[in-house]
């Protein structure tokens, strides 16, 4: 009986001649993307609807959900029940697998693990519900908005791989018109490597974005953020 | 703002030269290899124990959990309540995402689903163990033994992914000592691949092999294996 090890199918190359080589022949790289998605795709979580097992929507949800997540605005009082906060359902186990913030609010003896409600503040139920489906499928549809939306979220609740996700698809998006405001939000959720691009490009582009309304209003908004790109401008 | 997208992040090449070129670079394979790699480690579900999230052992188990699979050899009678027969803890969300078999016990109002209880015949402790952690992980350590007794469960509950995984991994340890046992593990349980690598080596090695003591007791078990043994022999 061999001793028990990790298994990996791998290619087994036919010739012997490239026994010798240290690294992989691009069929190799490939048959290890199949196994690799195949794996992604056995791990993934679907929800269940009339047709099945199926990526989450407005109309359908997660099957057995033990919490839900409350969107929140402002002070909770008896004449605006918690019920009437528009909420998402999910699973405890998955919630504290992916993220060290619902770990800690679910496995400790905290308001949301004895209530089963966590609430969430400042997010749009669009957002919320993107959010989790992402926690079960590692997937996302994004455009500029829902990335920006998704990083902060990723970022409160410390969901890195989600936050280098958007991170990724803001700076493959960045251009004159939103590099300001995607500096800004950088800035504010730490997301190092769109905070550098962004500062980047506005260093090259200072004289044109100067002009810009999107200047205007970042002066208006949060000027601190614009003395911070003046002085890495001056250090250059 | 920019529609919609399902984002995969991806090398962006410096040269202009590559651009017409259709098929990916070792460079691009590597890299979407490495974001696959950890798109696996954030979709995989750990259970908890003293040291934070780590793979599941006899001494730990998954939070939260909300069925049991129960291991019951034989009928239950008063005298052997089935709360004496050992049991793994999971979760119904995790299992019925799995396995179809399993989401129809729980997503129907049969009697799983109601008693949170699920019995599962003819495995041992290590192997239904092995499979639970399987199901949330994608991981497994395997020796041949063990390959084998999750082959013969990923078949029962319809788990392909699992049941080629044991498959590939058998027909990666065929040698003349196991090649009978495998032949008639893979004829019992359906698994394709494995039988036709097994009875290729059979047919290239009869003579050898029909005077081992596997063969022996290969006749002695299950003759009816040994007569298609011959069959294809014959017919090769």
């Amino acid at each position: 009986m061999a001793s028990r090890e990790e298994y990996y199918p791998r290619y087994i190359g036919t010739s012997s001649e490239c026994s010798a080589k240290a690294s992989k022949t691009e069929k190799e790289l490939e048959i290890e993307i199949e196994d690799l998605r195949a794996k992604v795709n056995f791990l993934r979580l679907f929800c269940t609807g009339a047709g099945g097992l199926i990526a989450i929507s407005r109309s359908n949800t997660f099957a057995f959900p033990d919490v839900e997540l409350l969107i929140v605005s402002g002070p909770t009082d008896p004449a605006n029940p918690l019920s009437s906060f528009p909420s998402v359902p999910a699973h405890r186990a998955v919630l504290a697998s992916r993220s060290p913030v619902f770990r800690a609010m679910l496995e400790n003896d905290m308001e949301e693990s004895i209530s089963g409600t966590i609430k969430v503040s400042d997010a749009s139920y669009d957002a919320l519900r993107a959010f989790v489906n992402y926690l079960y499928t590692a997937e996302a549809c994004l455009d500029e908005h829902m990335a920006s939306d998704l990083l902060v979220l990723a970022e409160k609740y410390q969901v890195t791989y989600l936050k280098t996700y958007c991170e990724k698809f803001l700076m493959s998006k960045l251009n004159l018109e939103n590099v300001l405001p995607c500096y800004a939000l950088a800035l504010q959720h730490g997301a190092k490597c769109l905070r550098y691009e962004s500062l980047s490009l506005i260093m090259d582009n200072m004289d044109k974005l100067s002009k810009g309304e999107e200047y205007m209003e970042l002066v208006e908004k949060d000027p601190r953020v614009v003395v911070e790109i003046y002085e890495a401008c001056l250090s250059k």
